[in-house]
């Protein structure tokens, strides 16, 4: 039962310490964040630690408990599973490294560990990893030493699963950074010894917070029972697989241990999963915030795009079409519509590049009657909108395409350029109209493509179960 | 001769205006920033502009100028060029749209103009652009409604050739907010009726302050001649080419009346000539920021990359993979040299994960002895430095990184990940200290893709020249 790592009745940090450069210090911080219940420290150089009675050993805990977070050297956790057995315990999250990724002795030591975990009843999480931060209960189980990610988070739907320590901290905090997509739960599973990424995968298809879910993933231990969870859920599953390469496969083996596969195989099954693979870092951020905003698609002729350059239009059209994407054929009513917006000499078109009718007007008038066009025609299915980051903070131009957005169920991606402090409060605008701004051109081509795979396979499920 | 369009003796500003909605306010303004000779406003409706004595018409202007900015309706133009003659004027930016790119009745003035600009020996740049800026002489001969450039612009060695408009200005901000590129020259072309991609490359070639060219192109008029110039360059040619699509050449005729011809034959020549190909905006701006710090590459056995994290280094090996690239085979002597920095049970690899030496060491002491023992291999030939934005604030890291870069002459992309301000501030410490920053993995990949391409074919045109 996953529950007991999710909610758990009483917790113990076994290695919390005052020392600010260590790991024991942050992992005891971060759960005195959002843990409203017993924490337990666990040293024995101290009666109190951080301003909680701490306790020498596990033991010496005068009540039971569920959860116990290990973050002591590896050698001592098969010792620490017999006392955890005695006090009750029934989930360990080993953020410790020292396991089956440093070779034969590690390994052993993590069979063995595992072996007598199943053996009490007690469900370990890792080791090699770095826990998990739940946005809503803001259960912070994780030694990540990160200061000021307490303000940034958001509660919200998205979960991820990610098979690396570093990697979803550093990670985490882009993603808050960012801004504009909340959390559910972040999970880091590093060794995946017992709770792997398939538990996961169908404890969030059936979690009524995550809508999204994005994995970062180097193996699957279980392949045919994930892809099959996938292709029965109606949630946007987007995976980046690491370890496609045979360098990258080599690469995996040291780092958590485990055999990636053949790329080609991951590719194809996953397609047929419906699952969105994609390929670079931000990239898996990028996506899956597309669809934490995104709630419906229908194909039709295409995309439309509205643009300030010429230029940036080209460019668009050019990685639409290696995307596979086309553009919408506007209809005759809709060009007719626009071109009340332009100078005589100009001509609308997709892609619709409005400086003509920028220079001629007034922006306002020209964007918002411009997308409220695009939106209204039955051939267009998606749109992207590229701004200039000036002029719009603190219009309703984009709680106008949100409410279109709504209306007929179109995604919406927004690019933008412009200059530091002004592009920023600008995405921060857009995000907040709850619309997903990319910064490269590429990206909106390549979450489009995300977005009609999913959308498809959602399609196909409401079809089998009419 | 570009000469008089970069260094002209006199330049009047037809359609300077006083109003700040118009782009005349800005031709004006922008003008004034750099150019120390004399300035001479058009406009029948003033005396003076914005501080300027001004004149009703060219024939009012009491001596003899070289240049001319165009920017009053594009029927006028005719009779501008015969005014401009009898004033001695040598070339006019003609910035106002409405020629060629608007159809039949626009060609037919964009053609005749021409003719008319022949016969009185005046070159002519545009229509449909918005001129340069030159960021030694800050010369910026552009009507770009763009607020605060000038303290942002530093000259450098990277000159952009840019075939739309809204785009060089959007595009220059960009440049200028990201940091650490200077700038020679951006120009923006437009419909490029005399003045084009090949005269301007040729120029640039041969200019002294320009290292690097960063291209925008929907069309290349002499194609063979363009190619012919890049191949006997030493000088990285970085090329977007828009209009790759069908549908994309499309909307390039009615961007800027150009034919954008085949993708393949393009693609297939770039390759022969040694330009870089890129695909994408940013894209495009970072590979020649890139380049910008890169003077010199000699293929080895491959890339070293050094990372903070398991999954960051397999993410990345896999993308390097997918570019080409190779990873470098450590030396032993190398391997011994690391193994000092880590823990007994952590073997030293590339991509090297530096974490378990940071976890047991000092996080300087770790990247710097990395750093150093990586460069002195003879078999990397590239590096990858990954940071998590965290620490390295007004340490001299990158400093050293940078004396090794100049010793050892190895191309360096550094990737960071991090939140706002403090990234924002790693990123310019980085910059600042001549190393290029990416925020993209697979940039970092596409980038050394884009150098072995380059520096093979210095090599080669060096070896025809012995």
């Amino acid at each position: 039962m996953l529950d007991y790592f999710f909610n758990p009745k009483g917790v113990a940090v076994i290695g919390a310490s005052i020392d600010r450069t260590k790991g024991g210090f942050f992992l005891l911080r971060n759960a005195l964040v959002g843990y409203r219940g017993k924490i337990y420290p666990v040293n024995p150089k101290y009666n109190e630690i951080q301003g909680v009675q701490s306790y020498p050993d596990i033991r010496s805990i005068p009540e039971n408990f569920d959860l116990a977070l290990y973050f002591i050297p590896a050698k001592f956790l098969p010792d620490t599973i017999r006392e955890c057995a005695r006090k009750g315990v029934k989930a360990i999250i080993i953020e410790s490294s020292g396991f089956s990724e440093v070779g034969k002795e590690g390994e052993r030591l993590q069979t063995e560990s595992l072996a007598l975990a199943r053996q009490y009843g007690i469900r370990l999480w890792g080791p090699n990893c770095m826990g998990y931060l739940d946005g809503h209960s803001m259960y912070a189980f994780s030694f990540m030493r990160i200061e000021g990610w307490v303000p940034l988070m958001k509660a919200g739907n998205v979960s991820f699963i990610v098979q690396s320590g570093m990697l979803s901290a550093g990670f985490l905090m882009m993603i808050l950074e960012r801004g504009g997509m909340g959390i559910s739960k972040a999970c880091s599973i590093g060794n995946k010894c017992d709770v792997n990424e398939t538990e996961l995968l169908e404890y969030f298809i059936n979690d009524e917070r995550t809508e999204v879910i994005g994995c970062y993933l180097e193996s699957i231990i279980d392949g045919r029972r994930f892809l099959e969870l996938a292709r029965g859920s109606d949630k946007p599953i987007v995976v980046l697989k690491g370890g496609r390469s045979d360098v990258g496969t080599r690469a995996v083996m040291s780092h958590t241990a485990s055999m990636s596969g053949s790329d080609a195989v991951y590719t194809g099954a996953f397609m047929q999963a419906g699952i969105v693979q994609v390929y670079d870092l931000y990239e898996l951020m990028d996506v899956v915030r597309g669809f934490s905003k995104t709630k419906s698609y229908t194909p039709r002729s295409g995309t439309a795009v509205m643009t300030f350059s010429g230029g940036a239009a080209i460019v668009t059209t050019d990685l639409l079409a290696d995307s596979g994407i086309n553009l919408a054929e506007l209809s005759s009513e809709t060009l007719a519509e626009l071109a009340k917006l332009f100078p005589s000499w100009a001509k609308p078109a997709n892609p619709l590049d409005l400086w003509p009718a920028v220079e001629a007007g007034d922006a306002y008038t020209v964007y918002t009657a411009s997308v409220k066009a695009l939106f209204a025609d039955p051939a267009v299915d998606s749109i992207i909108v590229e701004a200039f980051a000036f002029g719009f903070n603190g219009s309703d131009f984009f709680s106008i395409i949100r409410e279109l957005m709504n209306k007929y169920g179109k995604p919406i991606a927004v690019w933008a350029i412009g200059i530091g402090p002004i592009l920023s409060a600008f995405r921060t605008a857009v995000e907040d109209a709850g619309l997903p701004v990319f910064s490269e051109i590429k990206r909106c081509a390549e979450f489009f493509a995300g977005v009609r795979r999913h959308f498809i396979k959602k399609e196909k499920l409401r079809e089998y179960s009419r």
